[in-house]
């Protein structure tokens, strides 16, 4: 039996015995009798298991230590104390595993997350951290129900790949050579003797070959793991995170945003109905007003501004920039943020000068901005990025050349708009960007379960 | 509007104006009208447009090619047809992306998988691997759900990793550095100015990671790439692939082998409610009877038995063996087979010899053998591999030693078994060895969008 069907159908089960195989939380002992704040892991609120002196094991119950492994056998009793409305009577707690003295979790004291950081194998037992990733799940969850109950086909886009889309200086590089021992022909490394016989790459997007599965389906997702090697340590940088990246054939960037708009709030819906004590733990303990926000996002209306006007409203503004607004530019931390509290709510940030965006963007019809839209939230900043796609052969052709991006290893990406081509867009949501907006959480170490930064692999 | 609404909605939308943008299929014209066979790719099913040479545009309509974008326009009629009870009498097809003479779908000839695989870019298009992919999309969401409804939280273990759960020799080397000028110290590779600071590769399998979750939350699965790097070009090997892990606290492998059951059961009943177009088709194309073998693994009860008692089995059978069966080896594919013939159905196979099974794996009793369990299903071969884990620290510390594990890289797995241990079992299932099963499809390389091959890395 899992503790949550326990709290769901408490009323079935009263005046029964029970059995639970859990862990010990908290525990607080006097003379005469004790109480165990037990929990299995498959809900966030513990259960109280009360026990006396009537038992004959009584003495090694109340040595038990916090962490330990534990069956709780009792009867479930309406509860006379004030913080529970029914607890277990124990008729017994046996030990299944106990817990050596060097337990980091042991102590009452609220660790510290960068101490957490370091025990990443332990910290998903802590009452943050197991809401944090509890409500990871959940959402990946929503996102999959989203798109499949949409008709969505789940795509699964290679990791290991000779295309880049982002920039192969991003990429990793992956080999099954001996790196003391590199292969070398004509001075340089003889990537023959590689398993794929040539130099491949841990991918920094799906994107590319999300649309050619795109123009099989017509509605198509992706999600999956992503690299990046940045040698940034931010709060908001790591080198492996999750990315969603839907594309959609027959869909122009007005319906991207229709799109990312419905799915946004559906995500943030679903996670506020199926981890309401999670979103309360985190509004408390982490970021107040974070259930009013969330809320908020799914009854605000998005949005939809250009990047020129975004710039004349910035510049209009009457505050001394860190960065100039400047409309051949990006927008900066300082911009995202006012933007969205100017309109008090998510903004779709759409049009933007082409020269700082991808290649494979389509150009709009005055030469200079591309059919590409962020989408900035209060509290979150970029959480998706999208574009409607070039849909046609020359005219990507041409852009491609321009931005330096070589056509060889693209031919069968330029291909598709010589074979039944059509208007079509996609956007990339970064998961874990996602996962910091739903639980307040401001370093993405802290959303992923073992993040990889410049320097740090550990486990 | 989706073909799909339109075909399940059908009777709504008859004699009434209808508009759709796909592709087309196929095409027979003739002097005075046309069929165009018509899919938006959201479902299996074709459409059938009818036009006639009272439209204006009739010449450049019927010069159409397969492979083309199109827009069509037009009311929804019972159809008069053999083929259909419905099609779309057009008003207009307006084309959107043509296709060039060198578009290598265009033929009517059906291409060889083999051919297919070298323009995997275009595949999806064709019936075949329309049907695979969506059946591989809608088992991901099978898989999802019933792992959520069950109150399973998906954990995204790492993928860059410095630990290894399958052997290092297994697995791909991941690093930053320029390998055309490696930095040395000391006469070996100075990995220190690499991103990690160290050796790091790309996981074989998320399991010991999964652990760590497992001891937070009881349930928890992994669903994520994985990547060895096997020199081996055979039918059943790549080098990229997808696998579900799931990883149970308080589970014997008795309970473990229920939920293989239950979970297995579940996907397969889930496509062929889904997907009932898409296995109709294998079932025709690919596999004869896999109808049939879907459905009777529904309703069949998994036998249990223990490696010894197989091996007396395969002993006492009038067959000439190409490998002799041993109590204290693995069992062959011919043996696998034999099997599940033998018992008419899946068959989990359980207590291994110790020697030729994993480190972490519980030793039983007897010293001699171990808590693992394989799932053998008919026509698919071992399905699952799974086990119960050794949960006690000091018999896992004796056995890993035995087996060669360096024990500092894995320190923190050990810790698992010191704080709060309890006795567990998980599982691995290769989720294209689960695609094949319910294609049909014989070769792993049909299976995956962009199979990963030694030597091939195309797209």
């Amino acid at each position: 039996m899992d503790l949550k069907d326990l709290h769901e159908h408490y009323k079935e089960y009263l005046n029964k015995t029970v059995e639970l195989e859990g862990w010990i939380k908290n525990h607080r002992k006097q003379a005469y009798f004790g109480f165990i704040d037990f929990n299995d892991g498959t809900c966030f609120n513990n259960i109280q298991v009360v026990y006396t002196n009537d038992l004959n094991n009584f003495n090694s119950i109340s040595e038990l230590r916090i962490g330990s492994a534990v069956k709780v056998i009792g009867t479930l009793i309406e509860s006379e104390g004030s913080g529970q409305s029914y607890e277990i009577k124990a008729s017994d707690v046996i030990l299944i595993g106990g817990v050596d003295d060097d337990y980091p979790l042991q102590s009452k004291g609220r660790p510290t997350r960068e101490f957490l950081r370091e025990i990443a194998y332990l910290r998903p037992r802590t009452n943050l951290f197991n809401a944090v990733f509890r409500i990871r799940s959940i959402s990946a969850d929503a996102i999959h129900k989203y798109f499949q109950d949409n008709n969505y086909v789940y795509v699964h886009t290679p990791l290991i790949t000779t295309t880049d889309c982002e920039g192969s200086d991003q990429m990793f590089k992956l080999t099954t050579l001996d790196m003391n021992n590199i292969p070398t022909k004509d001075g340089s490394v003889d990537f023959s003797q590689d398993l794929f016989g040539r130099l491949a790459y841990i991918t920094g997007s799906g994107q590319l070959h999300g649309e050619t599965y795109a123009q099989a389906y017509k509605k198509i997702y992706t999600f999956g793991p992503t690299f990046r090697t940045e040698n940034s340590n931010t709060k908001t940088h790591v080198n492996e995170f999750w990315m969603i990246e839907p594309e959609i054939a027959f869909c122009d960037i007005n319906k991207l945003m229709d799109i990312e708009e419905e799915m946004l709030k559906y995500v943030v819906n679903y996670v506020l109905e199926k981890c309401p004590d999670e979103i309360a733990f985190c509004d408390k303990f982490v970021s107040n007003g974070l259930k009013e926000r969330l809320t908020s996002l799914i009854n605000s209306e998005f949005k939809r501004i250009s990047h020129h006007d975004v710039i004349d409203i910035l510049k209009s503004a009457d505050i001394k920039w860190e960065f100039t607004p400047d409309y051949n530019e990006d927008i900066a931390k300082e911009h995202e943020k006012y933007i969205t509290e100017y309109f008090n709510g998510p903004v779709f940030i759409t049009n933007w000068p082409k020269d700082i965006k991808a290649w494979y963007m389509k150009v709009n019809e005055d030469g200079k901005t591309v059919a590409a839209v962020d989408l900035e939230v209060p509290g979150a900043g970029e959480l998706m990025g999208g574009s409607e796609r070039e849909a046609d052969y020359d005219k990507l052709v041409q852009r491609s050349k321009e931005m330096g991006v070589d056509l060889d290893k693209v031919d069968w990406y330029l291909n598709l708009r010589r074979f039944g081509t059509c208007y079509h867009s996609g956007f990339g949501m970064g998961f874990e960007r996602l996962i910091m907006y739903l639980t307040g959480i401001e370093n993405i170490r802290d959303v992923i379960p073992y993040p990889r930064t410049p320097g740090n692999c550990d486990f």
